[in-house]
């Protein structure tokens, strides 16, 4: 079995934590592992990480990479130019395992997710995996425990003849109203649609080539460039006028090769600050409180803390969510119009909506501390023995300085070391590289001084990290 | 007529834009003005700066003297070793008054009051010196409208026979409970006691001698020292043990000089965040929003945003108040117990409930951006033609660089100007001293590196301050 993990999407609804170029898988929102961690040490037990395909846009798939050991075997990446929606991503993913094994079964999994219960979990795919190999499309019914609104339903048909505990599909359900949810629950036959679907990559490839002509045209297309040296470039110009329709609209509400296996599994989606409530274990008072916080009777509260004091005096149903840049404070019932935060704050200037103060690279990291109208100040730090870019600026210069470990400086054509407390300059125009030599993080704090402090303000000479010659936003 | 500004108090009620050493006086929360910058303004047509006295302790002092235009006229300062209340604030102002000019009339006000109608603030003012001048201990009821439970009421008595709109005082009475209050504004008779005061420093001495003989003996112990080299160790000795009691309880209970001048000047104490709806305009939906607030829905609520994002999504009624530290969100019946999270805080480590990351100096500011384990990165503004302290740090090194303006070095023997862009470095234990030779404010930042970063590690060589072989907290 192959395991497919579905990474795209935006983070709007875990805004502040989440941003556009940082969405919630990228969250440790439950714990000590991000969600896409989560989601891999899951199916670990079952699919070795060669057998691991992340389908996602190039931002995330970096993001996604430093959160994962370092390894040659996997999991493999499959860049999406754009996202197109879950019937494109899904039929990529299709058919670059079709390559590789067009019997193989694939399991599409979320990334971001919540399972409570993962040895029930791995059992319902294993038990998926049987039906699929009988060329069913599987999906995985949640059962519901309250009459959810925020998520659809499968209603499920005449149980399967041939076992492993599945039914017959009789229809999806879209999200309901609450009088309707309430119905569901109380009868045997409805469960929450997981969004886990089990299926040979022939058999999806087969329905969306009956039901998806346009789809499928496109994904032979893409399939002849298949690892070969047009593959960017194939991808880039087909996938963008793909259809953007959800493999449940696309082919599942359609075709009749539908199983559903019912699961209690302790599985939520958790699409937004309010819906923490139903994962995260509650103080006395009904709050899930974090970080730096002072609570004077406040309750039924989520209040997620940073560095800074955030004091909370006598709230009730109220998501706090601090963070370095941006605080958001919620009614947990408009939880939902989060989303409308981001969106009135792309309207604006900055790029708060689209990224954190600190940005992960591939040598360690920086978070910007102050911006000025000439100045703006970086914490950065480098990985034991790693090294930034041979570069230059045209607009600014930089003064550093080491507050931990060693720096090894090229500035022009002198090469040397300087150590904790000491400082050096770069001036404008000239080439310089930053590099720790050393075994410890390397910690120095940047001034930058110039007219323009843009982050594309920057020509690359060498690089370890294969960005030499491109000017990207956001890098360095 | 001799003006006396109470001035001391700590700042709990508005946190976290007040701080212990920061309080509500010295912030603009209403408007342009600090409220002590308002109160000043308020009295300047009819008391010169020479006859203003505040009545604060040494460090609001200083903070106060930053907010006022540099005079040698005025306003004098009367600087108390220690807060004792109002009794013992108002006793030795009118010592020092009675020894300038003891038949004059001295009205005492609050530096951190609202007052909406200023002429008819000054007409009542100029009613209560008349009655003052008559031996009257005047005060003034602000005519209520609202049944408000924060204030203490005047109870007006039988009218006074020679005129100046005044009556003899029936009773004071404490804040009352809701019924009751309500029954006070049915009546013409209650008054809101604004707690200013106006009447000859001599007839408020008699009072004191006759009701508080404690404090009078203390007060007559510090009139001997008055101007002379003893005076700031005998206020020192004699101050902390002289009794803790307000003038309304010490004196004007007792007393049957008392008279009251009813005033309709739009006056409010504002005494807490909550407060704010009573004295400032509000949007379409009850909100008062200030700074980077992105608003989503929400009603009745408080919102002041600061340079971060704030979004508020949803809210009813709640106070959010965000700084660069510290963020307050607070259910707007529960503003009294924002004093609580300021005792929460004092009982941690930190100082965040003492001072604000930017603390003002006579030279400039600081500002904290960023602290860590060896290091801490400040952005300091020097005004123009002032300089810094010439001083020496045992424990750290020092690297600057000038963001704007130009700076004149002293490190070591060595003096030399560097402007924008360019950057210096004191070596640990080195004499330096910091200075802005031009006419536009001097902007750096500077990166301290060592093993302890106090602000205490400072020894001083000459000042243009007076601050020489002072080691305070908080200075440098």
């Amino acid at each position: 079995m192959y395991g497919v993990i579905l990474a795209g999407g935006s983070g709007t609804r875990f805004w502040p934590y989440s941003r556009e170029m940082y969405p919630k898988q990228l969250l440790k929102i439950f714990g000590d592992q991000t969600l896409i961690q989560a989601t891999l040490s899951r199916i670990a037990p079952i699919i070795p990480s060669d057998g691991i395909y992340i389908v996602t846009n190039p931002q995330q798939g970096e993001q996604i990479q430093f959160q994962l050991p370092p390894s040659t075997k996997g999991p493999h990446f499959i860049t999406e130019p754009m996202g197109r929606n879950t019937a494109a991503a899904i039929g990529l993913a299709a058919m670059v395992l079709s390559k590789r094994d067009p019997e193989g079964v694939m399991a599409v999994l979320s990334a971001d997710h919540f399972i409570q219960d993962k040895e029930q979990f791995l059992e319902v795919l294993l038990q998926g995996r049987s039906l699929a190999k009988k060329g069913y499309l599987v999906t995985i019914g949640a059962k519901p425990t309250r009459p959810e609104t925020a998520y659809g339903y499968i209603q499920k048909g005449e149980p399967l003849s041939d076992g492993h505990g599945g039914s017959r599909v009789a229809r999806f359900v879209e999200k309901p109203d609450r009088p309707t949810a309430e119905g569901y629950i109380k009868s045997d036959a409805f469960f929450w649609n997981a969004g886990f679907f089990i299926w040979k990559a022939s058999c999806i490839l087969e329905e969306i080539f009956k039901f998806m002509p346009e789809l499928a045209a496109g994904l032979t297309k893409i399939k002849e460039a298949l690892g070969t040296d047009q593959e960017e470039e194939i991808l880039k110009e087909v996938y963008p006028a793909l259809p953007s329709i959800s493999i449940d609209y696309g082919v599942l509400e359609k075709s009749d090769r539908l199983a559903v296996i019912p699961a209690e599994m302790g599985w939520e989606d958790v699409g937004s600050w309010s819906a923490l409530d139903e994962v995260l274990p509650k103080d006395e008072n009904g709050n899930i409180i974090t970080g730096n916080v002072v609570n004077i009777g406040s309750t039924d509260s989520i209040i997620y803390g940073n560095c800074r004091v955030v004091a909370v005096v006598g709230l009730k149903d109220v998501v706090v969510a601090d963070t370095q840049d941006a605080t958001l404070i919620c009614s947990k019932d408009r939880a939902q119009d989060v989303k409308k935060v981001v969106e009135a704050l792309k309207k604006r200037e900055g790029d708060s909506h689209l990224v954190h103060r600190t940005v992960l690279r591939p040598w360690g990291s920086f978070t910007v501390l102050e911006e000025g109208a000439s100045f703006k100040i970086k914490r950065i730090l480098v990985k034991p023995k790693a090294r930034l870019s041979l570069q230059s600026h045209t607009k600014r210069a930089e003064h550093w300085v080491v507050v931990a470990g060693t720096a090894r400086v090229t500035c022009g054509e002198s090469v040397y070391d300087i150590g904790t407390n000491q400082g050096t300059f770069v001036p404008m125009g000239v080439k310089h590289r930053l590099e720790n030599p050393g075994e410890e993080v390397l910690q120095i704090i940047e001034v930058q001084c110039g007219a323009y402090l843009g982050e594309d303000d920057i020509t690359r000479y060498s690089d370890d990290f294969g960005r030499v010659a491109k000017k990207v936003e956001a890098k360095r």
